[in-house]
């Protein structure tokens, strides 16, 4: 049997035909175009599933979407990223145009799923990951089984306080790990360091302070620019904060970090190691590991794949 | 069939004969005198629990004990109040002595399951509690089962950095809960308060600086004292970012708050809960309760009780 795994965003949606195994065996992505509104975004994913299946049996659909997820009924409740979507039965509407049985999660916990079944948590129980983008989701595998809490919106890791009193999050909290260590965080501490560090390489290497971004942050403090490894600290000391209070909560076996700041390597994940012995009790050192998901751009789509693997039995 | 539970601490332990439905129907409590070396104070505890037992049917005894526990195994590893106590196998050394099966947890697992099955858990499945006392202990129950993590040594709740460079835990990291939360804490800021704030209230409800505790904070507090509302608002702070932080990552039904400054009452909780709504997201309001532990000095024997009820089915 094969799976087809949908990794709906905002701005595009990607729907791939995947093995038993995890490899992605025909993919097609597509605009989103949520400006045209709901009905035509269900019509367009339906008839890219269809294309995908094209003479396969694949009984199964899993979709991973952002937003808060009614995930026992396949509905999703709103999305930021979707503003014409309320209480929307994604699933049923899925089934009902492709003849297909769909499962729906949260973007973040089919990550953790696809890390699970296909990537870097294979064989193992205890899972925490991170996904580090525009901005910062979590998901929880814990003695083998998804993290969902009682309405289904736990696991948002991304919405600890890791410096109080520290910068606004979009969640209307000061401080969060999400407004200091993501994609979004790092740019505004570029714009907002440019008055002070014009000279910084970081400006340089994107043109001008507004284009400023994660990877000249990274690439800037690769070359030892003083201003870069500030920011790189900055982000480094928060994330391990929060990693740390996992590994106390959750005693993993790994932790798994995803998403496009992900890809940053050791100036990101060899200070964060480090940083992370710092802030644990003794008796947690060695019993984990933190690794780059292994799954890079098919994270999404395997990451919903999974989802099936997940509700129906491996 | 009745329980028996053993509640063992640094000072004294106590065994308790308990009804299946959570009343405790007999009870002794004796000196631990650790001093006197872990043989003597296994036997000791065998001796109480043959002596609660006498003419019932008890084939099992839980007992929750602090430090590192091996709870598959029933292994203390080892327990900072134990100096002598490496690798004890405690269950078995009890089991020979009494002829019962016997269950061991860490301490703040069996007030989680203490809460769950006979206290303010009830008919929950996401239960996150805290204890509030000398160090802070923490117990989670998600989606119906004892987070433990990979080496059961997960749930360290007080162990998450609420105050970044904040003081130092006995952990060895800067700004755990513990550090500002404990009863230990409070003591610490209230020796380190008298020479700015000697006229407070705290100190001569204390009578000395020394002898200043939580219960004076809170009774000083209550009358308005300014040092001591101060010190109050410090420690409240930043137990509703732990607290706003463990509803973001286990969404449960309750939080449950117990250990000694637990009873400090309204004075407390009244502006915990409002400061917990001040750092959770919007679509977290409402999903909560966050409530005072109802065992209170019960809570060590039921807690132990209730590991029965937890490994053997209720």
């Amino acid at each position: 049997m094969k799976l087809i795994g949908v990794d709906l965003g905002g701005t595009t949606f990607s729907v791939g035909l995947v093995s038993e195994d995890g490899k992605i065996l025909k993919k097609v992505t597509r605009d989103t175009l949520v400006e045209n509104g709901k009905e035509d975004v269900i019509r367009r994913i339906a008839e890219a599933i269809l294309e995908v299946a094209d003479g396969e049996e694949t009984p199964y659909v899993g979709i991973g979407s952002p937003g808060s997820i009614d995930r026992e009924n396949g509905i999703v409740r709103f999305s930021p990223n979707f503003p014409d979507w309320h209480n929307v039965p994604l699933t049923d509407e899925l089934a009902k145009r492709t003849g297909k049985k769909v499962f729906l999660e949260n973007d973040a916990n089919a990550f953790v799923l696809g890390e699970k079944w296909f990537g870097a948590g294979r064989g193992y129980d205890h899972i925490v990951a991170l996904t580090l983008g525009t901005g910062i989701g979590g998901g929880v595998v814990t003695h083998g089984h998804l993290l969902t809490g009682r309405d289904g919106i736990g696991a948002e890791l991304g919405h600890v306080v890791v410096e109080p009193n520290g910068p606004m999050c979009n969640c209307g909290t000061r401080g969060c790990l999400e407004a200091v260590s993501s994609a979004t965080a790092i740019r505004r501490f570029l714009r907002e360091g440019y008055k002070k560090y014009h000279d910084s390489l970081v400006y340089k290497l994107a043109g001008s302070p507004e284009k400023a971004d994660a990877k000249h942050l990274f690439d800037a403090a690769r070359q030892g620019d003083r201003f870069a490894l500030m920011i790189r600290d900055r982000v480094v000391d928060a994330l391990a904060r929060a990693v740390a209070g996992y590994i106390h909560i959750f005693n993993p076996e790994i932790v798994i970090i995803g998403g496009g700041i992900s890809r940053a390597g050791e100036i990101l994940f060899g200070p964060l190691r480090e940083k992370v012995v710092d802030y644990i009790m003794p008796s947690f050192v060695g019993t984990y590991e933190i690794v780059a998901s292994p799954l890079v751009e098919d994270a999404g789509i395997l990451g919903a794949a999974s989802i099936i693997k997940e509700r129906i039995g491996g």
